[in-house]
């Protein structure tokens, strides 16, 4: 058994965005040298998520806007007492989940046509980091 | 360390549909040898999703209820200027997410008394597929 | 290859209740000896959530409050056609998934910062059960 383990960083400029990070796997999953096995992508932070979907500007705007409808950016959150700002974007976290797990098989990242890897941000402009994890043969 | 790939084929009949799935899952386990691991089991396709909940029609039509109130299938979705008609379907998978990982546990599934495994269709009517991946010893 | 299974058991006293079970995720790793790898952490049970998220009662509280506002407790689910009432808690355990894969690295849990796990009980007053897989070398 192998396994291999990497950090991305992000600070974005925008307090929400959505990252396209699909090479930035596949390149770990080169770098591992691992033909078969699974790769675990999963935000550090609770502010944070990453899901699979399409790299479509229209629908990437449309799972905002779900999320902005289901659990808005506001300032009702008992979370504010703390001094934070932020409650939206724990809930959003929740919502779109933090992580994904990808089967790797022959060496690539075994995807579907349309499946992509997003970094979702829910509260940036400040470092964050996502953990990629290999693990197989 | 083993591991064991299959793929599933679906192409449903209706635009949503639910399907269990365990038995499929289940009988991968079997064929790949595999005494202790996880598996993976993955829809590829961006309007589909894979859950874990109970095999009882009234709580399926709920379930089907409330992705159709947090995303409903209508035309106001931004994704549609490109043509396509599904932008509910890519955020019902989103809130269901499109995965899970099972315990493998003796050669068997490990799921407690009432866990099914479930392929969510939320834009049938092609053929879609599902990758299951065994990994363990 | 190694791997460790563990169950853990709960029995709360109230209907809905949100546990900090982190260091009891870290002590399976410990037992396990596992140094590099994946620890699947599910709830058994389809009324039971596991996630990812800040050990803060204010954030606890507006996650819970979300959750009853998508699919809030109450009469009007096919599902307690069967005699059951608790159609919300499935709905909720779809909402925030039923498990989480936590990264191992050099022994230790890889964690954020501010990332705790929890089992989240939406049906509770009743013995419920976790897995936790380790896998890894």
């Amino acid at each position: 058994m192998k396994s291999y383990t990497e950090y991305l960083w992000f600070n974005t400029a925008r307090r929400r965005e959505y990252i396209n990070i699909t090479s930035q796997v596949e390149e770990a999953v080169k770098k591992s040298g691992i033909k078969e096995g699974l790769v675990l992508v999963s935000a550090m932070h609770i502010t944070a998520g990453i899901y699979v979907n399409d790299a479509e500007e229209g629908i990437i705007q449309d799972i905002d806007n779900m999320l902005e409808k289901l659990a808005p950016f506001g300032p009702d959150y008992l979370h504010h007492r703390t001094g934070e700002d932020n409650g939206d974007a724990h809930l959003k976290s929740i919502l779109v989940h933090h992580q994904v797990i990808l089967p790797v098989t022959s060496g690539r990242l075994d995807l579907g046509p349309w499946q992509q890897v997003y970094y979702a941000e829910f509260d940036g402009r400040r470092r964050k980091r996502v953990i990629i994890k290999v693990l197989g043969e």
